[in-house]
């Protein structure tokens, strides 16, 4: 490889002008912001110019029955399965400019880069866009990347956006044959899968890191808990007569932070969304309704912190003598990254002269859905104030050639295993 | 006066029934439950056949400029202003039989018992059924006893209820001139007024006491709490790296609980509505909006525990990072009973062989609007769980029997007073 000292200035910086560029019109489908979903105008306008992008990179490219958007940079051995590095091209809603597009974007330079100085490696490296991580116009999300991966067992082309357009005449308007969905299936499963994408989260930044080697998606429990207890008039019921669901579920919400906090772990628990019923001013609450959510890259580490939350939910109702309910919404399994493909990351953080740091993400990424048929790298670009799926989601370039850097060792040291 | 002895047990047994009758059509305008609004055909049934039992009860009877149904006992003495005896005859959507009507029913019953033994007092008695202390059809309350008061400076006669009728076309459509609702102001204040009600509280029920003396009508203080924390991602942001607004509000929240326990006195606080915002599963919330309602009979208790807690609220986001913002909604004053009166009402109390027992309002009543223009007393029932507005609401016919005794001996009581 040539000397990328010299590559790294520009590459960096393309990536973000070039997700800055796709923050508005064409390539955002609203005014004074952006919102890109899947299959979209936007969609098919961004798409549009990411395959001239990917051809002046050196790159053939195909798009897939799902709309995803495939470059393809060929490799010196024909027997090779391909490196994938992708990250998701769809936004939501007043979104950010980085949240997926970014590793999109850092993909094609890495192959740009390859290209302007002729250097080709044993395997094919494939550029993916996927189109719909963020579940952005219909209710569900990593329907394209689960279509590719096969864990798709079935697409609803019924249901509907907002507008009450099915997903079957999405399709078709976007060029797609919606009976053909299942096609985009890989043949056969990549040599590895990399995703670089800003960490949405405050941990680099506050550990003054501006990369970090992901060590998996976090497991995830949700529950909806409900508490129970006697409605009634906010004038006329003496304080110790009350049993004020409310209060009660005012101790758990403490009991639930205080319990996340003692394990000093990556473990995390949040009360998202709260209500109390009737909700009136004048009422005392009858009933308080609340989530919480757990999560934790160690699936035993979140299950056990799960466990001392409920029991001490269940303790906290019964010396109040207040009901408690209490519901499991999800249970996400853990999906860790390659071990192997984690070592090579951090040598490769290392090799730009950072520090290598090692982090769990919190959010879900199309990786979650490759690990099951590869195994998957994920480097996280430190992001301001960990604030994402917000028009103030910002990175600097610096920390963007730094991992542009990071990625081009990467594929470096996966060349030196693969030749 | 007759022995009471033997009336007692048919009085408060008729008022009961009376009000079992006015819970089904044509009395309401509910199927499967009750709903008697202001102005409303049910109203005007209700007051068609509380004309007849109040002309059977010896009263003349006349309807005010606002719906007020006003019946009439003459007195020995042609200069005395009344004693009014009244309560509404309103209810809300789907309420309870006695929240109103039973106070109604109980003056009736007074006058009637006077009737049936030819005995009159010196002053007259007027029995009076209110129109809308509920609020029960448009978007204000007690405005027919502010009419009768001379409080009400403006009546919003454009005002619409839920279908979109003015209350000008209401009143026009139950025969009343809206132009002329000014006149419903009383010629002459009362010499005092009575009312009597079910608690609407579980005080008297957790104490043992079919009655209790009301002292006043408590002053009330209403806020809305807004703490701003940081918004994040539930799963990427680290515990430590947090300023969760709903933690602080469930700190502030008990702190709320802890204070208005510590008061021991009738103080009673209470957060009945609460919002986390934006208000997802997976996401810590920014902000967080609650309501807090303090009230007192003694406004110098409330105001001291309101200000106790407005400090600990703004300590406890002190501590934790957390902004802070207090608007006050409502400052109600006290409305308190006349001393003579609930020395009258508890001697009235022992003179049926009950104890007696003195306990704050925490709802609002018709007397409060009256408070304004003449000495007034309220007698509490016991009632079965503190439940009112609400179809559970219950009474038994004995602790409404000893409410009666009470009144025919408050009356007894004052008419010793005015010979």
């Amino acid at each position: 490889m040539n000397d990328l000292s010299q590559t790294v200035a520009t590459h960096g910086a393309r990536a973000v002008e070039r997700c800055d560029l796709l923050g508005r019109a064409p390539y955002s489908d609203m005014e004074n912001g952006l919102y890109r979903g899947w299959l979209t105008p936007a969609h098919r306008q961004a798409l549009d110019v990411l395959t001239f992008w990917m051809r002046q990179a050196g790159m053939s490219v195909r798009m897939d029955a799902m709309g995803n958007l495939i470059g393809r940079y060929e490799g010196t051995r024909q027997d090779m399965a391909p490196l994938m590095i992708a990250s998701h091209i769809d936004s939501v809603r007043n979104g950010g400019f980085y949240d997926g597009p970014l590793g999109v974007m850092l993909g094609v330079e890495c192959v740009a880069a390859l290209h302007d100085c002729g250097r080709r490696m044993a395997f094919p490296i494939e550029v993916v866009a996927f189109g719909d991580e963020e579940g952005s116009r219909f209710p569900a999300a990593m329907l394209t990347s689960r279509a590719m991966a096969g864990t798709l067992d079935h697409a609803d082309l019924d249901m509907t956006d907002a507008r009450g357009v099915t997903l079957a005449e999405a399709m078709r308007a976007f060029g797609l044959d919606p009976a053909r969905w299942a096609e985009a299936k890989l043949a056969q499963p990549p040599l590895a899968y990399l995703e670089a994408h800003i960490e949405q989260g405050p941990v680099l930044e506050a550990r003054r890191h501006a990369l970090g080697t992901v060590t998996g998606i976090a497991a995830q429990l949700r529950y909806e808990v409900t508490v129970i207890g006697k409605a009634g008039h906010a004038g006329t019921c003496a304080m110790d007569l009350r049993r004020d669901a409310l209060a009660g579920a005012a101790e758990m919400v403490l009991a639930v932070e205080e319990i996340a906090r003692a394990d000093k772990s990556d473990l995390v628990a949040t009360v998202g969304k709260v209500a109390a019923l009737p909700g009136a001013a004048n009422v005392i609450p009858g009933e308080a309704v609340f989530t919480l959510d757990i999560r934790s890259g160690n699936e035993a580490r979140r299950d056990a912190a799960a466990e001392a939350i409920l029991i001490r939910i269940r303790a906290l109702a019964r010396v109040r003598g207040l009901g408690v309910g209490i519901e499991k919404i999800h249970n996400l399994p853990a999906s860790p990254c390659a071990p192997a493909l984690m070592d090579l990351m951090d040598a490769a953080i290392t090799a730009t002269g950072q520090r290598p740091f090692r982090l769990v993400s919190g959010a879900g990424h199309d990786a979650m859905v490759m690990e099951a048929i590869c195994p998957t790298a994920m480097l996280f670009i430190r992001c301001k104030g960990g604030v994402s799926h917000h028009p103030d989601e910002s990175v600097t370039v610096a920390d963007v050639e730094a991992g542009f850097a990071a990625m081009m060792h990467f594929i470096e040291g996966l060349g030196s295993q693969h030749v």
